[in-house]
């Protein structure tokens, strides 16, 4: 009964909707969000809970004259059936389909592709400074969670824009989550700011669209238990109008009359704007309500019961990591875990149960995260920071500087490393070994099988140097041909002794090595196959060794190429004058966009045939 | 006459220095800093303004027990004179001599190897959990400056502490400046606190130790005229005890007494305290507290007249940049200039002068600015930001994320790319090209020449897409053989034609290009000349065209091995088969300790005699 969404074909739109039927027009939104991510997968939560705040947005704005900036991106799905996607949003997350982020590609409506977190103030204050600079006068709004308040980028930019004089409106989605619940002194702050006086007097129109849920009641319960003691001790937004914003708020976020008032107010003020907007994470869907965390991003799962249908498929490599990392912490006292925001996603809910002393969630910051894991090492602690390689980026520097440079016994959990799919080119992992490899006295473990990997992490943690530990998302390989051979640092693990051609793969690649193998045994010949096992350091003398019965070596793995172990091997084989040829297999020079991680690998070339095809010239020299 | 100091010996030996007698040793410890800072260069203002509160933290702390975390480091040469490190002073930032920095290896007393910004209190507050999970008591400060305050890992830390249980003190060295000037919210903040009653009743006790300056008359008189207006919007420390620490200040950072009561009273509090000590930069020599911005990193000078002797030496790259930017800036309307607190080091200065509106300096966050400038860039606007090489590792994730993933028109303007020489690990510009060459999209220029510098910035901003020129410190062949081939994206300059022996370098080393071709003339060999000017994209089609009458390729680069240029082609000429082989002289996968940038080369094997010999092994093949 799409009645109302009909209607909305285009940017602005939306404005044509009459106020009475905003209501109707919300339920439906939902509705849409709900059935498409129920079936693809994705970000449901944090969609659920920005439809009054999206569609408020767009009334108020003129897009695409108006500049709408989303932190992360995640939650622009309102947004992208708001301007002209609502037709193709069930492609969503689909190879060549409607991305679940922002992308100028898609539509005018979409100002900059993003996916990591806490950049949009800054993007917006570039933004803002370019307008006045051209004379323009168009409006300019960023919207930020409260997690993404804890990123060290965001409050870069707050820190900015506070004495900038031009216009920018910020509107913190409060919902008091990042991904798991929110952390830090700034989340305690705003919990404050909620549970002060002025919320109190707005609390009244709060609305429940989909269900009437415990949620106001709750807040009102929260209320009276702390009012006394918190009345005289918040002035709200006193952080923010001492770093020279204009605050206005708290309101809530879910009332799009209060919504835009606030919206007009901050248009007519000289500089920048908070607009302090509360919601209701996963709103008007009850299972969402009650677990936003496992509901930020969701495999497609069952709308009646809230159950994924991925439940049966098995473990992952986060489930090994899981049980691995707790059995490992409860025979070495001195193991600490620290995740930014994610210990759902990474798999440290256990070892937060199990060992909440020695567990740190810090937030989405995972600078402050590697230099905190430094301070931990400096010790007597091994640190295990637990965090997607996309995210780990962030922290660049401080591995180098603090880590690496200060030689320290941390082990880094990269989960998601390689191709990681739906998300596509803001979360695949392709990039971690290329920056991860120059860093002086980094050690890169890459398990090839579920087995590997909880030998490997026992290794790494009783390493006294930087270590990595990267695994991908999923189970791919999970239960592949078991190994025989122990861990040895920086020694590849040879599966198979042949000649002539030799394959050395690089993490869980060992059922296309095999299979490639057998490809090559019908024309004869009888390959080597090697689990490379490290990126760094890596096995030099076996790479010697193979160069004496093998006239071609191939390079499996799934990274980018510039900075890739085929390419540390291609160099090395040529500057030692090896006499092997070294073909390297990689994801390629690029941004990877979504797909299924086997569309993916099979565009780039990573599948036993098309590699085949790709050495068949060599061969035939 | 160091009576005092001869005293002092090793850690703790302070503290038998009676009361009394502390403002001389102070005054002992500003005049070693300031003999051998002339003499040796290094960093003046921030060393003679944190003398007191080092004297006061080493005789509130027992070290090495204790633990004390400098932000950055460079102003830790009066602990390093009160930890047994007097006597080798004079070697500071020497090869082989005394760290600019904290380093473990010096002594104990130094907590962590650092020089990049932001990232004590994540230091000391790892520190502060492992020590409670161990059950130790000592005690643990963080010292940073508020120009460190700006940069986002230190807000992620503050977010974090405010909810710690550890007991941890920080004393916030609020001196105003950054490296320039400090800005923003936080830094307003800030003078606003330090303008508000509580700081004016305990203003009394300021004391000038070297001689009697204006300060304290302008603090006085700027006080009256504000007073009025500020004394009711100030809360001191609001900010501070919103986050969740305990705040004591503003307090004179130059009263020992003062800091030690702040210090013993800190120690008494529950979780994470901030003391709040307001010190003047370059404080006891006029010329410092004069020009503190120039006396942040100094050359040798002559303490008299405070003019550096390094005056005569002629143009720079940077001020090649400084004068280009501007010309460029006044054809093109659109061209911007971002900064990280850096306008002076990066030659900044004049373009801010002359273009204020379309400057921007955004205070140490790099990563901020990088969002920032893709921001204006999605307006219209080309922006340039001129970063240290080393610094700009703070940005990475958002140089991937925002400028390539949007393919932008930024771009980064890379000074001290390269051997920087005696600042040492943490600030060499050796990783630059590794860590932008696997970034899609990314054109990174390298001139050899200061006429290459000038050209190819024209060329970079000019473009549609993400660039980067990369420069060095100092004027190493600015003038040498000024080029008369345009600069072509992705093409290299041949200098020399000749055959069998291909030079191929990157960057500034041109004359050592010349200078091994001289020598393999006298071989008898005419070898070829070639200066890459790309990074990437390389000029993959020379390389091809090389291989017909060259055996030998010599690849010369000021960075790292892995992910270098030198390793890409490397890879590109064994995955093509070309019938040549190719030397890389790199850097090495290590970080480079301090020396002069000649000494550095030197020991890297970067010289025309150490790779002569290198390659002559393969000349006789």
């Amino acid at each position: 009964m799409s009645n109302l969404l009909d209607k909305i074909n285009q940017p602005n739109d939306v404005k044509k909707i009459p106020d009475e039927q905003i209501p109707a027009l919300c339920r439906e939104l939902r509705r849409s969000i709900l059935r498409t991510v129920s079936r693809n997968g994705g970000h449901l939560a944090s969609n659920l809970g920005s439809v009054e705040l999206t569609v408020a947005l767009h009334r108020f704005l003129d897009l695409p004259k108006d500049k709408l900036v989303w932190d992360v991106g995640h939650q622009a799905y309102t947004h992208k059936l708001l301007t002209g996607r609502k037709d193709a949003f069930g492609t969503l997350r689909k190879k060549g389909g409607i991305s679940g982020f922002p992308k100028r590609a898609e539509s005018h409506c979409d100002v900059i592709d993003t996916g990591h977190s806490s950049t949009s103030i800054s993007v917006a204050a570039g933004l803002a400074e370019a307008r006045d600079l051209k004379g323009e006068t168009h409006r300019i709004v960023a919207v930020i969670g409260d997690g993404s308040l804890s990123g060290g980028p965001a409050y870069e930019a707050l820190n900015n824009v506070g004495r900038s004089k031009s216009n920018l409106i910020i509107v913190l989605n409060d919902n008091e989550m990042s991904i798991s619940k929110n952390v830090g002194g700034m989340a305690n702050y705003l919990r404050k700011v909620r549970m002060s006086e002025n919320y109190i007097d707005l609390k009244g129109n709060l609305e429940n669209v989909f269900n009437k849920t415990a949620f106001g009641e709750r807040v009102a319960n929260s209320i009276k238990k702390t009012k006394a003691t918190l009345r005289s001790m918040v002035v709200p937004g006193e952080f923010f109008t001492e770093m020279g914003l204009t605050y206005y708020g708290p309101i809530d976020g879910h009332n799009i009359h209060e919504l835009e008032r606030a919206l007009h107010a901050a248009e007519k003020v000289h500089g920048a704007v908070i607009i302090h907007a509360v919601t209701k994470k996963g709103k008007g869907y009850r299972p969402s309500e009650t677990e936003p965390s496992r509901f930020h991003g969701t495999p497609p799962f069952d709308v009646m019961s809230g159950k994924p249908f991925e439940a049966l498929r098995g473990v992952s490599y986060t489930d090994i990591f899981r049980s691995e990392i707790c059995a490992i912490a409860s025979e070495n006292k001195d193991v600490a875990a620290i995740t930014a925001a994610m210990a759902d996603g990474t798999g440290l809910d256990r070892f937060q149960k199990q060992f909440p002393e020695r567990f740190f969630d810090v937030g989405i910051a995972e600078g402050h995260a590697a230099s905190f894991a430094t301070g931990l090492s400096l010790n007597g602690m091994h640190p295990v920071l637990c965090v997607y390689s996309t995210f780990l980026q962030r922290a660049y520097d401080e591995i180098m500087q603090d880590i690496c440079l200060n030689n320290r016994p941390v082990t880094l959990a990269i989960d998601r490393a390689g191709i990681v799919g739906s998300d596509g080119e803001t979360h695949q992992g392709i990039f971690d070994v290329a920056f991860l490899s120059h860093m002086p006295g980094m050690t890169i473990f890459v398990p090839r099988n579920g087995a590997e990997l909880r030998a490997m992490l026992r290794v790494a943690v009783s390493m006294e140097t930087p270590t990595a530990v990267r695994y991908p998302r999923g189970s791919k390989d999970i239960d592949f041909m078991e190994n025989t051979v122990p861990i040895t640092v920086g020694k590849a693990e040879v599966m198979k002794r042949g000649s002539k051609v030799a394959i050395l793969f690089l993490g869980t690649l060992a059922s296309e090595a095999m299979e490639l193998c057998g490809m090559l045994a019908e024309r004869g010949i009888d390959a080597t196959i090697i689990n490379a096992r490290f990126a760094a350091p890596y096995d030099k003398a076996l790479i010697q060794s193979l160069s004496i019965n093998h006239q071609l070596l191939v390079c499996m793995e799934e990274g980018v190429r510039s900075g890739s172990f085929s390419e540390h091997v291609m160099a090395y084989v040529m500057e030692e004058q090896l006499p092997m040829r070294v073909v390297s297999c990689t994801l390629g020079d690029r941004f990877l966009p979504q797909g299924t991680q086997a569309e993916l690998r099979n565009d780039c070339g990573l599948t036993a045939g098309k590699i085949y095809e790709r050495i068949s010239a060599y061969l035939e020299k």
